[in-house]
Order: C-alpha cells, then structure tokens, then sequence
C-alpha cells in the first residue's frame, strides 16, 4: 500500500453514522452551476463520484442501485415502451433501461450536465448506452420535464436524484408526483430510490404519503444492499394508480432474457418483495 | 445536538472502506485477558461494543446478525435439540436458540468471560435468556471444547466469532472444522459467519475449502444486511455432511412458530437461498 493513501470520511447526520474510503488521490472536480462534483481514486472500490461531499456512486459496488432502480420496475410492468428518468446524470440507470428490448425510447432528464460529463470520462462503463438511438439525454429540470410531458404518455418513470435537499427537493412532494400521475399510462409505474428502511424509515412514509395525494394508491417497497450510502442498506419505492394493483412480475421474462446482471435476478426479485417483519410493521 | 458528540471512526484495511458512528461517551472499558473490550454510547445507534477497536455490535442493528446466525440453520435441521456456539459472548445468539421451543441444551462456549459480563451490563435485552434451564454458558477455548465434545451429539454448531486474526483464528481452519464434523451427529449443520459477500469473497471460498478438507460435503451461503460491518452486507455459512444434502427448510414451522423476529422471516430466509448472480459466479 503506498503511504499516500488517506481516508475520506463522510458524515451523514440523519443516522448518525459515517462511511470512508481510502483514497489514493483526487481525480477531478469542476464546480458546476448547481453543485461541486468531485471525483476520487480509491485502493478497492475504483472511482468515486461525490456532489456537495455526499458519496454518489463507486465503480464497485453502483449495480446494486442501478439495477435495482430498474429492472424491478421494468419486469413489474407488462410491456414498458417508454421510459423517463428524472436525475440519473451518471447514466447507471439509463444502461440498465436499455438492456430491455423492449423499451422504444429513454429519456434521462438531470438538471446538472456536468454530472454526464464526468461519468462519460470517469465511469465510461456506465455511459456504453449514451448513443443508443433509443436514448435521449436532456440537461434541463426535472419538475419542469415532468409538467409538460404528454398526459397519458410514459409506462415507468424513474426518479434517481439525490437526497432530497438541494438541487432534488423538488423531486420529492404532492406536486412533482401529480406531474408524474398525469404523465403516466393506466397502468405506469413510478419508482423512487428511497433511502435506507433500517435509519429513515420516515422518509419512505412521507414519500408514500405525498405519492397517495397525488392519486397513487399501491405501493412496494424493495431494500437491497448499498454498501456507499448510509447504512449500507437502502431502498426503491413503486407506486401504482389503482388501489390494490398488482406487483407481481414477468417473472419468467426475467428468468429467460438473458439480462446481463450482477445483483438483479428473479429470485432478488422475490425475495426483495416481502419487506422484513420489523420494516413491514413500521409502514404498516 | 449535543456540542461534545464525537465520530468514532474504523478503517477495515482488507476492503479499503471504514464505517463511523456519532458517540456522545465512553460507557465502560475493560482489559481482559484476551483482549480490549470498550462501550460506547452513541446518538443513533443505541450502545456500541468494540474488540481490539473492532465494531462487534450495536444496540440498534445486532438483530440482523444474530436472527441470521441462528434460525436459518434451526429451522433447515429437522428437530434440532442439542446446540453449541463457539464465540457469540455477548448471548444474542443465544437468546434467538432459545426462541425454538425444541431445543434441549444450548452451550455457549466463548473464551473471554468478559465479554458476557459487558453484556450483561450494556446489552442486557440480548442476555434476557442466559438463565433458561436449557442454557449452559462456558468460558473456554472452543477450539478444546469441540475437540474434547462426545462424537454425534451435537445437532448445530454455531461458530459465532470475531474475524479470523487474534483469538478466533483457530475458528477457520481444517483441524477445528474436523472436531465440528465429529461431534455432529449425521444430520448436523455447522454454520459460520462469512464475512462480506461484496468484498471478501475469497475468505468465504477458503472457508468453504477448510470445511471441505474437514469432510463436510454441501454448503449454502445466505447474504444479509449488517449495517456496523464492513460494506454493511455479511453473510453465514451452513455446512452439512452429505454430498448434494438438503438446504430446504421447515418452512411451514417458520410460518406458524410465532417467533418473534425482526429481520428473520420465512420469505427472508428464502430469499436469502438464492445468491445474487455475482456471488454465484465467484462461488462457481
């Protein structure tokens, strides 16, 4: 190990726990119009991306979130053509998105470009779809995004932003989710990353709380690991628009494509679908 | 937020990844014979108990582990009556054997009384079972205990143990697995802690080797959440004797038991069965 490792530590004040990298040097960083994005080098888990000093992805362990931002939603859906993902500037999420044939077009709306620019030249990997022509990548706001699309027009909406304060706040209240409600299909659905289900529990409470006035009425809640975010363990939420709806899944789709996965199977899948007893009695 | 609260900081060189905590005190210390056993009391996470500077437990997230050390491999044995644990001092363990109103004996055997008697003091939910009938607490070497057990007398030995370097290093080796192999009785399981599935994979593929050498035949790995280990994802190893042997478990029994658990369900443990694709491949 060379000497000149050290340890980036980052506090997250809402568990009251910490997580650190050792770090062999800082890569980049740029000052955007909206956040300061920085990129390090690590001795084991690659690159690091953080916004305003909040960890956002490592190259090791970011499949965990990406595919399960996606995949869930996608094969919970019975034939999503079209897709939006509101943040997601890492485009992580984009190429899992597309790994579905099925999927006609994927638009990822961020609002901040230089989120794109330095996972184009630091997290390559996960840009390889960037130039699918089925993609589209817009650098603009989300809310705005969101309350123009065409009613009746997108089968799953991904919400991939940071936590919600700063540039993402809006991206988490009753009038963000009325412009999702109104721009989704029958039968859409909209997944949210939703923090950790052991320390912030609350959270995923309030967001279900705003999603239901804003008209949805079916909620699933999937924990995985996510060992760079508090806790190591986090969540997505899937809201639905008719009550009771279904969540089950193209589970023999999942089992035959032939996705490219490394956390995401079917059997992830189910398994993730029954909440443990003590998370399933706090949403009650 | 007090102004005297503290982070307390541990570096886990073998993942290059460090996991902290917001500490309001120092609760209590001790050195005992064996090693350095220190409480503290933390904002968040309820009180923390570290070995050598090493976290072992939390008020707030201990149930993960211990619910995962101890019900997958009592409820995939048929009727087990006779259980031992090597290690597992601060009692978690067994309070969660002592759930299964069909276990006979339970010993503990950890080396360090010191470690109990912390607990008893700082942690005393976990220790609410150490005055069953059925519980024999022993303060020995577990590497003599399981040497010295009678042949095909145990149903389930539970190696509940800190990493493999100081005193449970003799935990992961060939020659203690040959005396776990002895003195289960045909149908037995032995079942460890394995460390990160994420990062420290190589150790569950030595450790399932060691076994090997041992004679045990069939193994299943079950990943779970462990927020104060390293990449807050660990996981335990069942071992049993029979080639291609049975991992299926009474799930009925799990269902209708009326344990009370936290993290531990029968759809959890089912989950758990599968492993992620990533973890499948490394573990061929």
């Amino acid at each position: 190990m060379s000497s000149e490792t050290n340890w980036h530590y980052e506090n997250f004040d809402p568990t009251g726990s910490a997580i650190g990298y050792r770090i062999t040097r800082k890569l980049d960083e740029v000052q955007s119009e909206f956040q300061k994005i920085e990129i390090f080098e690590s001795t084991d888990w690659g690159n690091l991306m953080l916004i305003d000093g909040a960890m956002m992805l490592t190259t090791k362990d970011n499949f965990f979130y990406h595919e399960m931002m996606s995949h869930p939603a996608l094969f919970t859906h019975d034939a999503p053509k079209n897709v939006v993902i509101i943040g997601g500037g890492d485009c992580g999420t984009l190429r899992e998105v597309l790994k579905h044939p099925g999927v006609e077009t994927a638009v990822q709306c961020d609002i901040d470009e230089q989120v794109t620019r330095m996972a184009e030249k630091w997290f390559p990997e996960l840009c390889e779809s960037n130039h699918d022509p089925r993609a589209q990548l817009l650098f603009d706001d989300g809310v705005a995004y969101m309350k123009n699309c065409a009613p009746n027009s997108v089968d799953i909406v991904i919400v991939d932003s940071t936590d919600p304060v700063g540039p993402a706040e809006g991206l988490f209240n009753k009038s963000f989710y009325e412009s999702c409600f109104a721009a989704l299909r029958e039968d859409g659905i909209l997944v949210q990353q939703s923090e950790s289900p052991l320390m912030l529990i609350e959270l995923i409470k309030e967001m279900r709380a705003e999603m239901g006035k804003a008209g949805f009425q079916s909620f699933q809640t999937l924990p995985f690991p996510q060992p760079c975010y508090p806790t190591g363990w986090w969540s997505c939420t899937m809201a639905r628009k008719s009550a009771g709806a279904n969540f089950s899944f193209r589970e023999r789709d999942a089992r035959t494509d032939g996705l490219k996965t490394d956390y995401y199977s079917a059997d992830i899948h189910r398994g993730a679908q029954t909440l443990p007893p003590f998370v399933a009695r706090a949403l009650g």
